[in-house]
């Protein structure tokens, strides 16, 4: 099992996300990973204290529905590049998938300064559509869920 | 009508939003207004270059979802403040809401460096909920909706 991360493995053309791209300096860089190889995927990132909420401490939604929706669509390139044989070791691109839409539900306040995790799974993959299912959680108790559908793009 | 924003009626413990508090240097500083005075709610903003989704010139998803989250609890704190008979004058506050869901489509590209225009639009409210509807626009074509259901929190 390598260890690159998905958005790693975007053609060069796809990499300019503020959310997870390689080549966007000022952005998040999210980096998203199998967890369980074609069946969760798992990304990992700590916040800063200022990208709070209305209320000091609590992180501010739009970060909450960022991070998932860059998982999302990073989980989603992984899972269709998954069954078109694509390896993901470096020699190959995965293909790169843009959000269709995107329905959060947000269960609990997600502490500021304290290491996220994401997951996600799929739910199903019907040509260039792939919904999956997304996870957000903060000291091992989910805060956030959201179900994705995103969209195969050409390759470039 | 006066044109103070809605973000700057909010009481003081609840103004350290990211996306659109007054007291968060670093944030966005979203400014939600009426339109239509308790019809229709509207922000403006040009998000800048390097907020690009994995395709340079696109707007990443993350900010179009920021963006809609707060202007939509905005628009539900407006729409439940008027049903109370605040004022919107800065002699009172106004209630505060916080995301319960969101669920954003996402019609067409968003281009970067370009005017975007955020509305709101009251659905229903029903004690402490308040379901609004969203739109975002650029260039006088919807590129995003939304519908979001938004919960009032205590007054602090």
């Amino acid at each position: 099992m390598t260890r690159i991360a998905f958005q790693d493995l975007y053609a060069e053309a796809y990499t300019h996300c503020y959310g997870c791209g390689r080549n966007n300096p000022h952005g998040y860089q999210l980096k998203s990973y199998w967890d369980i190889p074609s069946v969760q995927t798992i990304a990992h990132i700590r916040p800063e204290f200022h990208y709070t909420g209305g209320v000091p401490d609590h992180l501010y939604g739009g970060l909450i529905a960022s991070l998932l929706d860059c998982h999302g669509t990073a989980s989603a390139a992984a899972f269709k590049s998954h069954v078109l044989g694509i390896v993901f070791d470096g020699s190959e691109n995965l293909v790169r998938c843009v959000t269709g839409s995107l329905n959060i539900q947000f269960i609990r306040p997600v502490p500021v300064n304290t290491e996220l995790v994401l997951t996600g799974r799929l739910l199903k993959i019907e040509d260039r559509k792939i919904q999956v299912t997304l996870s957000l959680s903060a000291n091992n108790i989910e805060c956030a869920k959201a179900e994705m559908l995103a969209i195969q793009i050409k390759s470039p």
